[in-house]
């Protein structure tokens, strides 16, 4: 980390789930609260974890080449059926409220530092999402939890899934610069790890409670970068 | 006009040369400068004016099939050197010079209205940019005009160009809404046409000054609506 010279970045990539926005407290409360309306009492935070565990697998069949390309919400609703059934709660659940679950991944807050973060980061660098989300829900996830970005960039752009290098090279072609002149920003290992691969730099921003109780990465001295918070980044950045 | 519905659109996609920014203004400004500095001197409005119409010819060749998919910087350079060589400049514009009159397209004064009109339907509508100039160009535009938008869009996500119906789709298909509810904003007849074409909702706004002296495009009674400004059209959409 000491040593990183950053006059070459110009695009600085954010990951969302997780990093930007709290996945974890945004779809267990409300989980809980569209459970409590179907009649049923759940721990909305194992739900929300047991249900996000199902996230990359259900999108390495697609990188595999397994499946063909399918948009996040349907991988989302695909393995909430499947959750629910696991769970018992098939029948407690009808379409609206497994509509209202997957939309739930729309509508998630910030984390505290992630706003003035990226509203200093902006000033120097042109930031984008850089998410496995959907082109529409971050279009939407953005606007709902005022994140200050220049633009929306989505791995539905490559028709592929991060740690895949075509969601990456597809952002950075995208905004016109070569992959070593831009920086993923992320709180998980898998994501920076096929950054890197892909010619990105990478920054690691820990997000203890990512996953709730759950362990969540950490720092393991392999990305250019390390910061406890967006606005550490940017006091690291000099924005 | 009178008697559009408008509480089934949700998406509003602004072109943004001559719509949103002024291009003439812009381009000219720069041109003059860039000449002044290569020792030449220009009228920047006949030269920006004289470029632009070579604008719409190239992109064609592309929709056409008769050339596969350029960037519009490429389409900008090819129709400069020929301008260039045209007006008998050829030798006294460099590399350099050439690289920094394609880039005036990059940054661009938005017309009085456009902010504080973005800003307004931004609050009702998912606001996002769909123009032929590429997602970079586009990024860098909207940041340095400080234009308020939801997203980037543009026509090289679906590597074609408006009037193309594909240009349009692309745009509503990555913010997950039909042709139906979204509405194309801008002051071109042709552009209009191509989205009504591809079953969007139309928007004229005129934009007397957008070629400078030269006439502009005229509202002739086949949009859903018609304004003068943004901020008229977000009174219309009452915003």
């Amino acid at each position: 980390m000491p040593g990183f010279d950053a006059s070459g970045i110009r695009v600085v990539l954010f990951d969302i789930f997780g990093t930007t926005v709290d996945w974890y407290t945004g779809v267990a409360e409300q989980a809980a609260e569209i459970a409590r309306e179907a009649g049923v009492s759940i721990d909305g935070g194992a739900f929300a974890a047991t249900w996000r565990e199902r996230y990359l697998p259900s999108m390495r069949r697609v990188t595999s080449g397994e499946r063909e390309w399918a948009y996040l919400d349907t991988l989302h609703r695909e393995s909430l059926d499947d959750l629910l059934e696991t769970l018992g709660y098939a029948d407690a659940f009808d379409e609206t409220a497994r509509r209202r679950l997957v939309h739930a991944w729309h509508r998630l807050p910030a984390w505290a530092d992630s706003v003035d973060g990226l509203h200093r980061l902006r000033r120097r660098f042109t930031t984008a999402a850089l998410s496995n989300g959907g082109f529409a829900l971050l279009t939407e996830l953005a606007k709902a939890a005022s994140l200050p970005l220049d633009c929306i960039l989505s791995a539905e752009l490559a028709h592929s899934y991060k740690p895949a290098a075509p969601a990456y090279l597809t952002a950075v072609g995208l905004l016109d610069v070569p992959p070593s002149e831009a920086l993923m920003v992320a709180c998980h290992r898998w994501d920076l790890d096929g950054a890197r691969a892909a010619g990105l730099h990478t920054a690691f921003v820990e997000r203890p409670r990512e996953k709730g109780p759950d362990a969540s990465d950490k720092a393991d001295g392999t990305d250019d970068l390390t910061a406890a918070t967006f606005t550490e980044l940017a006091d690291i950045l000099g924005c």
